[in-house]
């Protein structure tokens, strides 16, 4: 399969719809709305909704009934970096080469576009449900899954760990629980919400979870080894920051080449996960070496 | 009926609801886990959940089924006074009595506390309608509801209008934006989330409608009101802020006559929309007379 041609297909169906989702506003909250749009559309992989798409369609479900369930995903992902970003977190001032929501919008819009993009992500998935008469109890197992790996059991709790850890001495099983909670819990969350809600069996779900777990630790080794040796320009954000204040990564703490060959392994265990699903999981295959191989 | 052991008694029920729903934490994001107690559990008349439940059990349904819901609601609306009360926004450091959370914890963790409560609401409606078996349409249906009045439609877009507005001459029309949206919102949804979850007929979510819309408009005029007349003491926080502010309020435009008068005559609309549901909504009918007139 050519991936390249995959993904910009997957990325187009995604930025449509969620251009769709969250329309320009008007009356005296339209700046709200702006600021929402501000940060959604600009750019990115999109990596979640179509690993989510991917996940669905491997299990035999009906990737456009999972469309507002993927932007969900993205949604969700993007209220954590307008999060993230702001003066009282990370501070950073620029993503994807722009400036942050909060340097264009202003603090207080900034926080509440992520309150509002967090709050939208599960009108949506209610919504959609709703509208195409998807399965209810699978759609509420979907939920239960999204939040639980995007509230305080998930990514808000790696935040924090992240946040608290900040300029300390970290254990390993401390940066472990900030990597498997912080990035880890909602990628893996995109695959296993797909095969919850295509009908997947306990055995492909007990796959899923394995590739998800996998992967979603080579993206973030991936991450912390691009913030130490990439390209600023390609990645569109600063490098060395986490270095400069102090984080916990990956390679910190046990260095670049071992940082590598634990990636690779990871891969592997991906690949080993997604046996049982057979070709179906094709893209979900090239997916995985792509997000462990990327330089941006 | 006895008003005010009613309350009591309710307001118990969900206390200790809550403190079994957000447990204390252990590990690296404990003190994550320790700020949203910190705010969930600092009092409060808990009106919202009991207006909730009030309904359901006015439209024949269990509210036992429905705690979860109604402490999701509560979950919501202090999420909210966390990201209200940020030096970003409010910059407030009162509430309820107490130095606010990002005084104590810190700006970045009242920021993840908020963002904690607002993502653990929609989990804990998915669990508990999975755990406890309710009709997963309906919960559907309650959650749209919920998603729709508390983000960018609803209650972030009124606090988005709200800060907009600052020191800014208000209309009439962008004042009214502001309270339906800012509060009224989910005070109509704590409402109508309660018919929807018992299965109230299409005449009575209608009934439950004008009631909610009602109450949340007299609610927040009593609040502006409070605000410029109140005792500090009885209500917890400072007074007078709004005119400091530059804020919009009922009394700032139409003046504390005006006000009084307006309040009195959605009491009025509130108890006529219950007619139709019968001595079963007794307790609506108390609370929101309560709710006109309370001096905290």
């Amino acid at each position: 399969m050519n991936l390249k041609a995959y993904l910009e297909a997957r990325r187009l169906v995604v930025e449509e719809a969620l251009a769709r989702y969250v329309p320009t506003g008007s009356g005296p909250a339209a700046r709200l709305q702006e600021a929402m749009r501000y940060s959604l559309l600009a750019g990115g992989k999109r990596i979640r909704p179509i690993l989510h798409l991917a996940t669905v369609e491997a299990c035999g479900g009906d990737p456009q009934e999972c469309l507002g369930f993927a932007c969900a995903l993205e949604m969700i992902h993007t209220y954590s970096l307008i999060h993230d970003d702001l003066p009282a977190m990370d501070d950073d001032e620029l993503r994807r080469g722009r400036h942050t929501n909060h340097v264009v919008f202003g603090e207080a819009m900034a926080l509440l576009a992520g309150d509002g993009l967090l709050t939208e992500a599960f009108r949506l998935i209610a919504h959609e449900a709703l509208e195409k008469g998807l399965d209810p109890p699978r759609v509420l197992r979907a939920t239960l899954e999204l939040a639980t790996a995007a509230g305080p059991q998930g990514m808000v709790g790696g935040q924090a760990a992240d946040i608290l850890s900040e300029g300390r001495q970290v254990s390993p099983e401390t940066l472990a629980f900030i990597h498997t909670h912080k990035t880890g819990a909602l990628i893996r969350a995109s695959v296993r919400t797909g095969g919850i809600l295509a009908g997947a069996s306990q055995e492909s779900l007990e796959s899923l979870t394995r590739y998800g777990e996998a992967l979603g630790l080579a993206f973030q080794i991936r991450d912390d080894l691009l913030n130490e040796e990439g390209d600023p320009v390609k990645l569109g954000k600063a490098v060395k920051t986490d270095q400069a204040r102090g984080k916990a990564t990956y390679p910190g703490l046990f260095g670049a080449q071992e940082s590598r060959r634990r990636l690779e392994s990871l891969v592997g265990e991906a690949m080993e996960a997604l046996q049982s699903l057979g070709a179906e999981a094709e893209p979900m295959r090239q997916i995985a070496l792509y997000m462990a191989r990327r330089d941006h």
